[in-house]
C-alpha cells in the first residue's frame, strides 16, 4: 500500500495522538491521558492546548482549579484524594466550559456537557460492574397518543428476565432531574449495576425499573406548541408508557408491585403522581427533590395514607439547596400523622448524582418486601 | 414556600433560560434554541457566549463558518439548505471546539466532542422514527475471559423477539470505526431505526444485530498492558462476545446466518475476522473501510472463497479519502476472480456517518435472503 494510504491509516489508529495536540506542529509527540487516578486516590487531569491562556478544571469533588502549563505543553493539576465515586467534571479554557477530549465518558443532559471521572475503586463500589448476573437495559420508543410522537424511555430488566419466561417482576419508575435525560439514571445512576449488586447479595428483590424522560416538551422543537394540555408528563406516564411497559414487560400489574420515585424534579414528578395515583402505586422515593405541600386532598387523611403506603421514603443533604424546603415536607408529614422515613446525608456532596446513587442504595432493599 | 425556595426551584426549571445566558446580567430573557431547521431545511445555529471575541459553527454539511453576533448578543449563522440527515457540529469559540450547550445530542466517542443536527424530515428519511414496530436496543455487559473485564456491547431485537419466544434470528456483528464507541452504530447510524423500517416494508429478514466496541484497549487505565496477545479484539469476538450473544439471545448458529461488517477501522476488523473465520460466516459487509489484501492464505482459492459467501459487499465514497485503497481492493478482488459487490457514493460526504446509513440501507436487505 502506498505511503500516503500508510499515513491515513495511522491517523485512524491514533487518534488520541493527533487530536490531543491540535496545533502540535512538529513537537515531538506525547501521549497524554485523562483523567488518570492515582494510586492514593488522588486523580490527574491532563488537557493539551497550545493556544489557551488560562485553564482550569471544576470537578465536582473539589471545585475549580487552575491546572498548569508543563514542559510538554499539556496543562495539567493533581486533585484529591477524593473518595471513589462518579464525579462530573469539565475544563474551564479561557472561560469557555468544554469537555474532556480525552474521556469517552459524559454526564447526558439537555444543557450542560460535563465529563464523567469514573473512580473504580477496584470495583469496591456499591455502583461497581463486579462479577455477579448482569441485568439489561433496553433503550426503547413507546408510541405516545399523548404527545404524537414516539417517546424514549429506558427499561432495566434483571439477569435471568430472558430464562424465566413465566416470572413477572415488580416495576419501579425512576425519574431524572430538572435538565437530564431518561439516560442518566442508568450512565450516571447506575441504577442496574447498583440493583445487580444488591440483588446478587439477596439484598434487593429482582424488579424491573423504567427510567421515563422527564422533559416531553424537548421532544418538539422550540417555539411549537406540544398537543397536550397541563401536565404533559403524568398524562403520557400514565396514558402511554405504563400501559406500554406492562404489554411488553412481564410486570406485576397491582399497586402493592409498583413504585414510583426520582431525583430533584423527578422526584417532585414521581411523588406527586403517585400520591394523586395510589391505586397504582405503594412506594414512594423522594431524592433530593423540591417536594410539594399543596396537592388538592391528598394529605387529609393520614390514617388512609397510611395504610395504603408501604413506603413513603425521603432523602436529602444537609447541605442540599433544596434541604430547607425538603425538611420542612418531614415536619409537615410528621404533624399530619403521615409516616415516612427520612435518610440525610452531611458528606455526599449535596445535590448530586453522588447522593441520587447512595440514595438508591439505600431504598431499592425496601422495595417490594 | 418561601421566596428563596421559589427562586431556586425556578432555577431548577429554567436551565436553558440560565445556562443560555452565564454572563447575562441584567439584560433581558431572550430564549434561544440550537439548532433550529428551518422550513427551507436551512439551518440557524445560536449560541450565547458574551465575553467571546471569534465563534465560528463546523458542521459537517457545510465546513466552517463564522457566526455573527446579533443585537440579543447571541452568535448566530443560518447555513444551507441542507439535504435532510444526521449531522455532527461544534462550536469553535476562540479556537476552542465546544459541543452546542442547547442541543442534548451528541456524537459518542472517545475523543472529539460533536453534537448531532438531526434534520427530521417528517419521518421520511431511512433511519426516521416512523410508526412501525419498533425492536429494542439493550445495553449489555458480557464477561470477557479474554480481557479479564466485563466488555460493553449493543444488542438489537426486531419487533416480536419477546412474543415470539420459539423463533430463532439471524445475526449482524457491526462494528464502528476508529474512536468510536460501540454506541455510534446506534446513536449515529442509527442501525435499529433503519431496520425497523425496513422490515417493516418488508425489505428485509428480521435479524439480531449486535455492535461490538472496537476498541478493548480502552478497557485499561492509560499505561497498563492487557492480559491478551495480538488481536484483542478478535479474540475477545470469538471466545467471549459471540458465545455471550448465542447463549442469551435466540440466534441462528451457522455460518449461513452470520453476518459481520462495520465502517472505517471497524470494516477492516470485520472483513478480517469474517475472511478467517468462514466456518462462522457467509455475509460480509465493508462500509468506508480500510481493506487489506495480505490476509495469509484468504485470496488463494477464488472458487472456494465464492462458494462460502453468500455477500462480499463493499462499499465507500468517491471522494473517501480511503477510496483509492478500497477501489485498489475491489480491483484486487476482480482480478482474483473473487465475486463482489461493489457501491459507490458521490455526493455523500465521504467518511461519514452519513454514507454508513446510506450503506447500511443498501446491504441490510441482502442478508440472509
Amino acid at each position: 500500500m502506498n505511503k500516503k494510504l500508510t499515513l491515513a491509516f495511522a491517523a485512524l489508529l491514533a487518534p488520541v495522538l493527533m487530536l490531543a495536540q491540535p496545533n502540535g506542529g512538529g513537537r515531538r509527540m506525547v501521549q497524554v491521558s485523562s483523567p488518570v487516578v492515582n494510586a492514593d486516590n488522588t486523580v490527574t487531569f491532563n488537557y493539551r492546548n497550545d493556544s489557551a491562556k488560562d485553564v482550569k478544571v471544576n470537578v465536582q469533588f473539589a471545585g475549580t482549579h487552575d491546572m498548569a502549563k508543563n514542559s510538554d505543553g499539556i496543562w495539567t493539576v493533581t486533585l484529591g484524594p477524593a473518595a471513589p465515586d462518579m464525579y462530573p467534571y469539565c475544563f474551564i479554557v479561557d472561560g469557555i466550559n468544554v469537555m474532556d477530549p480525552l474521556n469517552p465518558d459524559w454526564f447526558p443532559n439537555e444543557t450542560f456537557k460535563n465529563s464523567i471521572l469514573d473512580m473504580r475503586a477496584d470495583g469496591n463500589l456499591l455502583h461497581s460492574v463486579r462479577d455477579v448476573p448482569h441485568g439489561s437495559v433496553d433503550y426503547v420508543n413507546y408510541k405516545s397518543s399523548t404527545l404524537g410522537v414516539y417517546g424514549n424511555a429506558i427499561v432495566y430488566t434483571p439477569a435471568g428476565y430472558d430464562e424465566n419466561k413465566d416470572k413477572r417482576y415488580p416495576v419501579f419508575y425512576l425519574i431524572s432531574g430538572t435538565t437530564d435525560t431518561e439516560e442518566v439514571y442508568f450512565k450516571v445512576g447506575r441504577v442496574n449495576f447498583i440493583l445487580d449488586n444488591l440483588i446478587a447479595e439477596g439484598k434487593a428483590r429482582e424488579m424491573i425499573v423504567v427510567l421515563p424522560y422527564g422533559n416531553p416538551s424537548k421532544y418538539f422543537p422550540a417555539g411549537t406548541r406540544m398537543p397536550v394540555r397541563g401536565d404533559a408528563f403524568s398524562t403520557d406516564l400514565l396514558n402511554d408508557l405504563m400501559p406500554f411497559v406492562e404489554a411488553n414487560y412481564r410486570t406485576i400489574n397491582d399497586r402493592d408491585h409498583r413504585a414510583i420515585g426520582g431525583f430533584s424534579r423527578g422526584g417532585n414528578q414521581g411523588l406527586a403522581f403517585g400520591l394523586t395515583h395510589l391505586d397504582k402505586f405503594s412506594y414512594l422515593c423522594s431524592y433530593s427533590s423540591f417536594t410539594s405541600m399543596t396537592l388538592p386532598g391528598v394529605y387529609d387523611d393520614a390514617d388512609k395514607l397510611n395504610s395504603q403506603l408501604h413506603l413513603f421514603w425521603l432523602g436529602v443533604g444537609t447541605d442540599d439547596f433544596l434541604y430547607g424546603n425538603a425538611k420542612e415536607y418531614m415536619d409537615f408529614l410528621d404533624s399530619k400523622g403521615i409516616n415516612n422515613v427520612k435518610e440525610f446525608t452531611t458528606d455526599k456532596f449535596g445535590h448530586t448524582w453522588m447522593n441520587a446513587k447512595f440514595f438508591l442504595g439505600k431504598t431499592l432493599p425496601l422495595l417490594f418486601q
